[in-house]
């Protein structure tokens, strides 16, 4: 099977490259053959996650189509918020919890939205149809991308779903979700507020 | 909950009315209230099978604004191939197994696509992520719109989840797939040829 990326949108939030890293695992336990890469530098909390659960920062990609023939997208659909070249690739899979706008493709595809508060809450769904193992560090991951879009269950775009599986995602990744919660969101907010008065 | 309608593409074929019928259901008893319609009347191959599962032709209607504000759309997204009054309503739901091409939405929705042969397919697996017991009825219509959109595993659409899923559907239909399948087939096929004489 010929390898394919995986990323999030442009100016990546900790969903958007948490739920390409997620994603990219499940897929490849499933037989493709994919990396997660990103379309943009991680920003202080998503390097907070990255360095508590032992990643690296996925490789930055510019464009796609000179290295793989189709994609799968995370966190996003529409082009304009994904790779510069994103209409010279098929797009086989995406993953995502917005509106649908300015995406099409000509082939038929996997397509996988619901409104959740998170793309990773719907990643964590899909682990558990496909009957596969979420290791802890991908538990991390992903419960930090849901407690980043959710700020912690206070957004209101926060449903029942995405509690159920912060609370499962914690417990796999032995981290207590609130204290490890307020400090990561803490971690985005310090830096900032750092870098404003630099 | 408000009501929706549920309901496949012009020019009906027997997955349009199967998948609508049957996703209906499925979503009525997860504790939506919905009504399966069409935006045609049946053809007669469908007619062939909603006769041998006793079910009734669905409503046909032209507009659906004047009913409901949201619908849900089974196998199809074009909204040229949908009801006229389709950019005046939400669309919570999709399920499909086609390209995504002239959609868009305002709202995070469920969007449930994947590249197999036939949107019945994709319901019977949502049956059973649900965990939700299928009528003998219901598995007779949608075993019948897979092996309609597959021509009975000739279609080069077929894959192995749509053959798993007619075996699994005509057991509990109570059917011989294969007899059952080649004479529905001939009825579509048959009353063309009749009309063509007369
Ligand atoms: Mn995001
Ligand atoms: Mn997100
Ligand atoms: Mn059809
Ligand atoms: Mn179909």
């Amino acid at each position: 099977m010929a390898k394919e990326l995986v990323f999030g949108h442009q100016n990546p939030d900790t969903d958007a490259i948490g739920a390409a890293i997620a994603f990219s695992y499940l897929v490849n336990q499933l037989g493709y053959d994919t990396e997660a890469v990103a379309l943009g530098e991680p920003n202080e909390e998503t390097k907070f996650t990255l360095d508590k659960f032992g990643f690296n920062a996925p490789r930055v990609v510019q464009t796609v189509s000179n290295e793989v023939d189709a994609v799968m997208l995370v966190d996003h659909n529409e082009f304009q918020q994904s790779v510069s070249d994103i209409a010279d690739v098929q797009v086989s899979h995406v993953v995502d919890h917005h509106r649908i706008a300015n995406f099409n493709t000509a082939n038929p595809l996997f397509y996988r939205a619901e409104p959740l508060g998170c793309t990773s809450t719907v990643i964590w769904k899909l682990y558990h149809e496909y009957k596969t193992a979420i290791p802890k560090e991908i538990a991390g991951i992903m419960m930090s991308s849901i407690i980043s879009d959710t700020l912690l269950f206070k957004s209101p775009t926060t449903t029942p779903t995405d509690e159920i599986a912060v609370k499962d995602l914690a417990s796999l990744a032995g981290v207590d979700y609130e204290a490890y919660g307020l400090e990561m969101l803490k971690a985005g907010t310090d830096l900032s507020a750092k870098s404003e008065q630099e």
